[in-house]
């Protein structure tokens, strides 16, 4: 890589989050907060449930991230000025008359530029979580992994949990941890910025973070202007699901076999897929009858 | 002020609260904990899980801050002195034949003598949690706020949250975060003493410990004689609310009306009131169906 | 005591736990969730979620313990090695083909051997827990008692709250806290251990590793063979109930009948347990209305 192309990164990787990056996060929180059912009335009711969930939104990471190193929850609150920035924007957000502000947000390229510019904040949060868990944990690339994980995309187990003792979120056992794409993306980014960290990875860290932060900005603005659930990983995921899990399932049928006919001479494990998937649903009913 | 006053409010700042205000203080929180359905019934057949509940009452706002400051919420238990004494007052109040606790309790002289002496040691709690943040956050004012109330009135957060472990308790959406009077009252106490603390509010600390304790006395026992729920704040705080978040209403018609007839020239913001409140209920309405 | 007695159980108390009884250990703990109803079926549509969940009753005390005492719960993700040996037994045990896994563990030898060498970990975790806490908490005793418990049993309870975020457990007030026989035993050894550290007790710590893990693993395997709930603290716990709690039955009555007569002079106290049974009944009828 040539001289300017470095100059580039280290510049963009030097970037300061702090006033309009930041902006464009909690503004992308809050909003996504206001059109949940409810929040807007809730808001004029009981401000200060409202403002409280509005700053479990924009720290949730940083919270989730505080409790799993056993660092202060509180030290997020320590912060004034981005305290005094996320609740000014909670407060227009909500509050502001003719609610200019979301007639302003609902025009598509506000929306992109907020959301291109929360993903960029996204890398920052997952670099600096991977190092703080470093400057811990010397070796303990999966404490490293997790909070890096836990500070990128925590903010919505923060707020499911948040849910769940309002009374809101009946949670269901199915659901419980099914990723959404920004918790997998997180997940990649922590990955490699760990290996990064433990110089497994031959690449600096700033250019690994631009080239990280444009493939993320384009992933988000390619789903939200398709306005589908474009899934880079859709196949990998597959394939690596099918190497970990769906190897055994070959042999699935043939005990399933052998259970009935009480013989260990099988011989069906040409069909195996179906039969597999058929017997996963009986498991299914059964359980929901079990419980 | 003249140097007797003075002398009286710096020797009431150094009472020490452990025998009596702390044994008073513990027997409100184990009667309030009695009152419940079922607790009685319940100490009987799982002595156990009511000693927990009990010290959860009696030592939660403890908890709470230290689990916000990320310090060991068991630091509590080290202090066998007083946890000796809370059990002991638990186990009186259960477990006392012909029940003469509950029988002296109900008195009202007694109770206002015991919720009197309670209301002191919040004053004590909210000052310790103030000046206990500030060591550890010089400037973070937001901190100090928190841990003041957290330590002061912390008690019911952690209670429900228990209840809401054991199933009792079914939390709403709407009364999450509703505050009590104690703890708007402790909110108060935290900001003023917070303001006492960074030298923004020009009163020695012991004068405004003795008048802050004799406001909350005062009140305290004011609304239990009245037994209304007695509002010094109602005011205050519909004039707060108002000033807040009430001046945009008188747009809010403006912009219902805007949108029906697609027209920017309102005039009608001097009935803005009953309109901005028949759009909040049809918005109660909305939000109550689509959840 | 001659000496090959202390220096067999002196070479006991030296024994690593590392590979074996901890394999012992995460056997038993991720084939107890392997039996959990659904359990199967989640772990092929979810890995994720199932992992986490066996992580969590594979670590569940220690992660508790650390909770109690403001140590990162991340703490045991560090430990690069113990994780690698509990995915892989995870892994093997939900995704082994023919189900290999699970036929070998329907033996009953195969099971007494794994729960065996299980309890003997719960002695070192005990043993752990307490000395970790003195290290804390000079004179501390309650706080000993608690993480010698928590790092013992308290993977039941960190289980049990994860069930409650997933939706699939529904607490009941009734049950809450009611201990199970590992929770009971934990607790003694935790109580015994505590006052062999603070010297109460004039035993040297080996000895009493020895001996309260060969009375951990009988009872255990007595338990497992008989198939009964044999408690054998039931008579003992009855007396010390009837010593704290039970004393004040035989006054409940003539409180009773007070109340009905608004009379002093009941003579009914030799009737008291069948009577205080049925107004316990009462009560329990009341509080259900009431709640």
């Amino acid at each position: 890589m040539d001289s300017p192309w470095n100059e580039l990164t280290l510049a963009f990787s030097r970037t300061s989050m702090f006033p309009f990056f930041d902006i464009a996060h909690y503004l992308v929180s809050v909003m996504a907060l206001k059109h949940q059912p409810g929040a807007a009335a809730l808001a004029w009711k009981n401000p200060l449930s409202s403002w409280f969930t509005a700053m479990l939104h924009c720290f949730g990471g940083g919270i989730l991230s505080c409790v799993l190193l056993a660092e202060p929850p509180l030290r997020f609150l320590a912060n004034n000025t981005n305290i005094l920035l996320a609740s000014s924007i909670w407060y227009i957000a909500f509050f502001c008359p003719y609610d200019l502000i979301s007639q302003g947000y609902s025009f598509l390229p506000v929306q992109l530029l907020a959301a291109g510019m929360k993903e960029v904040t996204r890398t920052w949060k997952i670099v600096g979580g991977v190092t703080h868990a470093n400057s811990y944990y010397k070796n303990g690339w999966i404490v490293m992994i997790a909070i890096g994980w836990a500070r990128g995309a925590g903010g919505s187990i923060i707020t499911n949990f948040e849910q769940l003792v309002k009374g809101c979120w009946k949670p269901e056992a199915e659901e419980w941890l099914k990723m959404s794409y920004p918790a997998k993306v997180t997940l990649l980014g922590s990955v490699i910025f760990t290996f990064q960290q433990t110089k497994h990875l031959a690449i600096s860290k700033h250019n690994l973070m631009f080239l990280f932060t444009v493939f993320l900005v384009a992933t988000k603005i390619t789903m939200m202007i398709t306005e589908t659930a474009f899934m880079p990983f859709a196949c990998f995921e597959d394939t690596l699901s099918r190497m970990l899990f769906g190897w055994q399932q070959q042999f699935s049928p043939f005990e399933k076999k052998s259970e009935t006919k009480s013989s260990f001479n099988g011989t069906g494990s040409s069909t195996s897929k179906p039969v597999a998937n058929a017997s996963d649903k009986v498991k299914k009913k059964h359980s929901k009858k079990t419980e």
